[in-house]
């Protein structure tokens, strides 16, 4: 089955909202087995999206909006879709009563405004949005093509899309379908080049399965995919190819699929039964973020500090005055230090610490901009590395996160 | 001028890469007063490129392509437009020359794969990429019509875009363009529907400009659009726009624009020479994070700590052990201790301090997912709020952040 979606909003196309739902439904549509063949981007103005869901209609039948559900002005896209497959909007009152319900929920009076989000044309399917005050819709004309509306806001789309598209969807293809699926080999620490050297001899023996290399500040991921073939051999060839790539990245790739390196450092912790503190000084508290954002982490997690000015490194993390001043704060003995005070003010048996150079500012011929020490430390072993990274200071800064996470995960994997 | 972009990417439309070059194109080009008019995302196929291509070209005379420049099979943009325009592709030697020397100054001997990045749609403009092998290229045919390609790498996009496309364009528009220009007011710890009944009102007022509400995790985004209008006139009516936006949005207001809510925390700190410490609990980082992701953030910030176990609360906080047992650690009076340990902690005039239950578990009936309790301190001064915040995991925390920094944003407005 082929689709295409069409994301509409003027803040897509001038940039000022990243069109993160257009990833996400990439994701659930290629797993179910549905290709999306091309995506669009209109601005909400009534002809643009007329003009683009009827193209896209016309190549597929089956097309999925979001945006421009909303209450206020610039939200058209019901109004559109309903002239388009001659529909009539109608009043639904089960519905209103519904919007009325949720602003009641919340103490407050319905204002005026939202009464047209109760307004669905004739004979759709209301797809309940328990999130948001926008149902999605789902519209069928008498050819049997379909347009799917769905909300703009990503946590009322993603919502929407796990619990009423996708199993109308999966349900409409019945049981004997062709998927796409891929899978992911996740490497870091490597560059692009050298990775491809390492594993590109492997793509005509994994055929038809094609191989993307993409890279990224967390490293290079190499994406092996399987186009229409039935789920169970698509899923074996996938998993054997996954297994042949994993090989032969060898100790650079740490997991596969959404893996996340902060996760993967955390289970080797735990496997460990080591306890975890963190320094940071340039990441600023992106480490101790990245390993937070991850599920049960407070079983492993003990604490970080973010040691911005130097006299919280002398005194919280208790660096010695004379490496300060000898070596200054971006240095190896410095950066050892913050880890062996870490893992002490924590009581963890593991520490980490990053110190270096984010910029824009504070970059010196000898130690420039992007110039940043990491160390882990296990018990009594410390492992300390310098690197240079390119880019921008947000970009240092996550790269300088991940390679932190990196150096942590060699040194477990050692031990 | 009119034009539009294709990004290129079995892995955009797969979802394992958010396209976030769409966005920064997007800023750029209408900021150079150059529209917009859709954006297509297509599979690395040759077919699906030609045909995006082609129906681009007619449909405006000027493409802007990003992805499928890299030395890997993959790749494959420069040989389909090339095609399409009817050029051969031609070895050029300064640009292998170029890249064998970048290779070089890395110590590393160019990959063999790599030479396919120095062939060039025969009579096309080199673009230097001095962040990347891959050149971008400026291909115009005998109609005059333009497609420039760009690397999808996004830091070499952005470089490319800056330094040689956009002085490009400008040339080509001359002095008497019309340009489309936005302008955003921010406003945080405020519904959609809320801000709507404050602002809705000046709409007809401000016409010709559009006004869009744009809801996410950082509050309501209020951007004001001139379409087509001369660069003065646009920035004028703009301008007594977003003034009246902002006095109709009130103390919800927090900037204009890129404002971050972290670098208009850290200018009023600035203001009152109050220097800040932070304790987080559930957002794990990210209070502080977002704070020095700001540059020259040290002359304010001094530290952060990650209480994330109870026990770096009593120990390092200082937070009475009477409090976390007869209170919990996300109390009030838990939240309003972590915030006076922070100013203490770190000899801070201004103290800011998160607990709460991000998810997925850890929640109870009294206290479920979501509940977060906020503390800012200046001097002597504390004021606490709580906050239930829908979403996952990520979302609650991303909301939580940014309400923690807003409770700061008011209390210093107010003393």
């Amino acid at each position: 089955m082929k689709l295409e979606v069409l994301t509409i909003g003027t803040e897509l196309l001038l940039g000022h909202t990243v069109d993160t739902n257009a990833a996400e439904l990439g994701r659930a549509f290629a797993a179910a087995g549905a290709e999306i063949t091309r995506r669009t981007t209109v601005p909400d103005r009534p002809e643009a999206i007329r003009v683009a869901v009827a193209e896209a209609l016309e190549r597929t039948g089956f097309v999925i909006t979001t945006g421009g559900l909303g209450p206020t002005s610039d939200d058209m896209t019901k109004t559109v879709v309903a002239e388009l497959l001659g529909k009539r909007l109608v009043l639904d009152a089960p519905l209103l009563a519904s919007i009325k319900a949720r602003f009641d929920r919340m103490n407050r009076v319905m204002p005026a405004i939202n009464r047209t989000q109760a307004e669905i044309p004739e004979g759709a399917t209301i797809l309940a949005n328990p999130r948001g005050t926008a149902p999605g819709l789902w519209v069928q004309d008498g050819r049997g093509r379909v347009v799917v509306l769905l909300p703009g806001v990503p946590r009322e789309m993603r919502g929407l899309l796990v619990e009423e598209v996708l199993p109308r969807l999966l349900e409409r293809q019945g049981g004997s379908h062709a998927v796409v699926r891929s899978r992911t080999v996740r490497t870091t620490g490597v560059s692009e080049s050298a990775v491809a050297e390492r594993v590109g001899s492997i793509e005509p023996d994994i055929a038809p399965l094609t191989l993307a290399y993409l890279p990224s500040v967390d490293g290079v991921d190499l994406r092996i995919t399987a186009w229409g073939l039935p789920p169970a051999e698509a899923d074996a060839r996938l998993a054997a190819a996954a297994e042949r790539l994993r090989a032969a990245a060898g100790e650079h790739g740490y997991g596969t699929d959404d893996a996340d390196l902060a996760a993967v450092v955390l289970d080797a912790l735990r496997r460990g039964r080591h306890r975890l503190g963190i320094a940071e000084s340039c990441t600023g508290g992106l480490v101790a973020e990245r390993i937070t954002n991850v599920p049960g982490a407070s079983d492993t997690f003990i604490g970080g500090v973010v040691a911005y000015a130097d006299v919280i490194k002398t005194a919280a993390l208790k660096v010695p005055l004379e490496i300060l001043e000898a070596h200054g704060a971006v240095s190896e003995q410095t950066v050892r230090a913050m880890a062996e005070g870490a893992q002490r003010l924590f009581s963890a048996d593991a520490g980490l610490a990053v110190t270096g150079i984010a910029g824009p500012g504070g970059g010196t011929p000898d130690k420039p901009v992007g110039t940043v020490w990491l160390a882990a430390r296990v018990h009594t072993t410390t492992r300390a590395v310098k690197r240079v990274f390119p880019g921008d200071r947000r970009e240092i800064r996550a790269r300088a996160a991940q390679a932190a996470l990196d150096l942590l995960r060699r040194l477990l994997a050692e031990s």
